[in-house]
């Protein structure tokens, strides 16, 4: 079954299986100079690229983030890994603006939906 | 490779495969009334299931909310599913919590961290 959400916080959602990457950082204390630019950057460059499906993010008050993107197969996350804008994005993440992640690379096998109408 | 990180915002992650349980909300506008306390609730019966692993959680001041549960097997998962609390609570979260939602069952393949140390 597809998910077409009405509400555009919520990734579409084609038949399973598609590929999740689940990004969940903790971002340092103090100024995060250029974070919020460089984050929307990637948003649109990830956009971009093939094999894209969608995303969905949260940033907690305490510094707590989720991204989960979704992708069409390993070949497109392997991709957008390696892309050279997104590789210095991620080398900035580790220098300023992270003080820890943890990234998974899941296989989505099933999903549902609710939706209040 | 384990990962053991030491920002407890972050779950534990044992060595892949592994199931996680992507559930991304929406809440409704308006008071949210029992709402704290039951996910308070929920986060300490689950840790009580067997198979449970962790959890990760974010939830923006714009109403999205992104939990990641950690399961062992997929059996776990739908034992907690049917958990007659959390049943209570997931009906309460389609009549008064959320206005959408999408819950997607993965498999972890891999994983990698970063901690700044």
């Amino acid at each position: 079954m597809t998910i077409s959400p009405s509400d555009k916080r919520l990734s579409h959602a084609p038949e399973p299986p598609y590929m999740a990457v689940i990004f969940t950082s903790i971002q340092n204390d103090g100024p995060l100079d250029g974070y919020s630019q460089t984050a929307e950057d990637m948003v649109r460059l990830a956009a971009e690229q093939s094999g894209y499906i969608g995303y969905e993010s949260a940033h907690d008050r305490d510094g707590t983030g989720i991204t989960v993107s979704y992708w069409e197969n390993e070949a497109s996350i392997k991709k957008w890994k390696q892309q050279a804008d997104h590789m210095t994005a991620q080398k900035a993440g580790r220098n300023k603006w992270y003080r820890a992640y943890i990234t998974r690379i899941a296989r989505v096998d099933r999903h549902y939906a609710f939706e209040n109408t």
